[in-house]
């Protein structure tokens, strides 16, 4: 199959869509992105990669930062982990606090925000206050980047507009569910989802994610065959906040997005997928993002169902 | 691989466990059967049979009769079918009227109670009187029965406990997502919950899953190519209510579990899987049928991840 | 003070209103209703009785039946009363089923749907087939009636609409709290509902309640004077739905109203008054009904508070 | 009526029950409260005063502090007030997140947390860094006390575990129902919350809402008499968090209780009371409190119903 063709049919068939959907505007850093803005990357476990678009322009990764926090405590605590973070779908949006309340301060799954705040408690917890490097290190080893900058203007911006993930994390606190104190773990939180990628960076990143655990290229470790598996699986079912039912459905891979317009998706044992378009649907997922990885898995039949 | 004597491993590995759970009791028929039975079957695509257990002792499917209600709703309405049931986890017990409330009557996806009352509600629209000969001779021509039987004793026994399903008819049917009566509707759904079959019947007959639409060994065809794979993916992010999370995460493939004790899996492409025991873990799913079928991925890697 | 006079200035000052709000169209029998009908009466404590308006006028009682059947079962059970439904306001519509699920079937108080259709069942548990009669007979005998009537429209009506409260009623059985099968319960709730009354008559009958349980007129006693005072408490914190706070805090006055336009009002110790206009306001209560009570307490200072 | 023979048939009936209840822990400064300690006070309009037990003991009033916020805010903004906070009952416990989130940051009544920190922020809107001098002048002067001072053990301690009221400020922040800085809110409403009284003060402080807002001895008026009878209507439908209904059935009086062991309540035209002790019942109002009101409104028969 010629991925390269295929990535630019893509292409021409986004193009009319790219007027849709909506930039997110709750932070002045990120409603000055361009909404007509497109790239794709593909990086295949034998090493081949493709792009379309962009794939140099780097974005914020926003949510898409919570793989690499799971990737990280689950090293560090394995299965303890799953006390204070379960792995079941939300059916809720992202940040609401209903279900945390009644489920007495422990977040339904480490994808939505709640659950990466409990992730970056637990980091915190472990690294100290090396907590934001070690994100920063298995981003630039796994994405083989010389270094990895965090968008100050970004990490400022969601610092000020923090209210709602503050309710969060307080409330967690509350519950016993956070033992570092709130502004550390959310200052951990928003830097890392400030870091700034391209799709290029991101499709070799994810590697690991296609290959078991160990980046196919580089032979580096980051996690053990089932640990992979389950982050895969934990993307599939949570990925999407409340339209992971309908990307599973669309689109069929494990994938995550950020509300920066980037999603990332694995077809395990063949290839890490990025994609970048920063207008976003009704549920916060990049619209032409999705809509150009239901397109690739139909043109490809990579499907995992 | 030898499947064969995998399942025998399996079966040796779940015996320990067969005291714990608790056999469904809210309705006697159910609750007479026996907690130490179990049976496990693999139908491959190439037509490879194999068993372990009570593989021939039928049992009511129960909630795995939703599979065959989806499929004939599926083709029947195609994607017209979303406007009345969605297809994202609930991220709530199996039959909440919660959700349902805030969601003015239309069900998170076909795999929660109230989602199948709207399918079997559908197929009665479609096949009036038929519409349960539609179902049952899905089940007949899938799996190759001779005939398909319906106990009367667990119909009976699910229509005299039947308040909560009701329930949730009436609500549906006060937001106007239900066209027949409510009696009707109910009658069908339990009557296709109340199907008698045992894990060889099972697993052949879910093969269609396994193949695009199309089973591998009689040809028929059922289902498209995209329709099969949806199928899957609601199965895999809804299959078995709010563990459907930790499914995927412990087992890693489409499946669906009934009160009964049955559990089918699909592995795409390769195979389907069947097994039963009756005692139930606390989600309500069977306990060591869920174990079971962790056992197989982990030995046999053949998870979708 | 001349209470004519002053319901004369009411009849005035609302007529500009009289074309605001909405008249129930749930239901035709309801829907027929007249929006600029309008309707006060004022029974005293020493006998007294004052209306303005169409005050000989029948409609049908709905949800003012509920203080009826409050007193029945309150007076047949006294405190055990309590064990099925509670008296707490349920900050909520007033037929939802989210609280009545996470509660587990015990209705939050006597005045929203699920509690009075437990009444229901406790009055059939008591009285059998006599159960509606005793409901006629205290509204007979509270307001000096020579007879009650039924209207069969209104009856036919609602119970042809009944999918909520049907749904209310089988989530309520399928956690215990009906013993009574929910067609015969449902009918004698419905039954109650669509007794026709006139504002007169409704002022006359509540009297009872402003006279601590006894009639103050025909002497017959109803209940004790603390079970009587404590109708009046659960009226001032229950009687409006989700609108009750709203009402204490403008009127300032136990009551409660109909779905019908029918509102009562208890000034305790001193009289009992009613008011009729069909047209409703959001919360689904008389609009002008709410305004005139609001006008006559503030214009005779004779609020509670 | 000898108010004082009613006093200590009361302080006899109510000793057997001073073991029973749970001091409030989640403080240091709150836990080491006497369980056994016991006090009553009743100020007559008149301007006689009756009192039992340690009448001259002070607490922390906690949530009485509402009732004066209240009274300020509906001084300074009349029913503006009500664009930022309702005055339905919550149906919910005190301090729950779940309605808040669904009515978008907008608290149900000025007597739970939510909407007392709301308030608290419209008075630092209004008086700037007198805020709370304000509510300290409202106390002296209604009480006519020499000089009101605040706990700085309870101050500290209440600000030490303030991650649940914390996560409500900062939610209804994101919601842009809170104008000024969270800190500020909460460091002003924590501090009304530790103003210690006792019962002799607190009954001669609330006169002015049993006379129409004007205190009868010192004849200073705090509020017009609709905005008097209108805290009142309040504190009857919303005082005491999800007992408000059994508060209002059993004793039928408007009061507003503290997790400190105090309660406040008001005879309309008669009397204020207020009692005390620190052992809370499973709603966290004082336990031996409530049963002394209940005892003395049935002993007196000054309810308002």
């Amino acid at each position: 199959m010629n991925y390269q063709t295929i990535l630019q049919e893509i292409h021409t068939e986004i193009l009319p869509l790219l007027g849709e959907g909506k930039v997110a505007d709750y932070i002045p850093a990120l409603a000055k992105a361009d909404p007509s803005d497109f790239a794709m990357s593909i990086t295949c476990n034998d090493g081949r990669v493709y792009s379309v678009g962009a794939s140099e322009q780097r974005f914020s990764i926003q949510s898409i930062s919570k793989v690499y926090g799971f990737t990280l405590a689950l090293k560090a605590y394995r299965d303890k982990l799953y006390k204070r973070v379960w792995r079941e779908p939300s059916g809720d949006p992202f940040n609401s606090l209903v279900q945390l309340e009644y489920e007495e301060g422990i977040p339904r799954n480490p994808f939505i925000n709640a659950g990466a705040i409990v992730i970056s408690d637990t980091l915190i917890s472990k690294h100290k206050e090396n907590s934001l490097n070690e994100v920063l290190t298995l981003i630039q080893e796994s994405a083989e980047m010389e270094d990895v900058s965090i968008s100050e203007e970004v990490f400022t911006s969601e610092m000020d507009h923090s209210f709602r993930n503050r309710s969060l994390a307080n409330l967690m606190k509350s519950f016993g569910n956070l033992d570092n104190d709130v502004q550390s773990v959310l200052e951990h939180y928003f830097a890392q989802c400030s870091v700034m990628m391209n799709t290029q960076e991101l499709s070799r990143s994810m590697l690991y994610l296609a290959h078991d655990g160990t980046d196919p290229i580089s032979k580096k470790t980051f996690l053990t065959p089932p640990q992979a598996k389950r982050i895969n699986a934990v993307m599939l079912t949570c990925g999407h906040y409340d339209a992971s039912g309908d990307f599973a459905f669309r689109v069929g891979l494990p994938g995550k997005s950020g509300v920066g317009g980037g999603i990332v998706a694995v077809v395990p044992r063949v290839m890490s997928i990025a994609v970048y378009s920063p207008a976003l649907n009704a549920q916060g997922n990049s619209l032409v993002g999705t809509k150009a990885l239901e397109l690739f898995t139909t043109k490809t039949g990579l499907s995992i169902f």
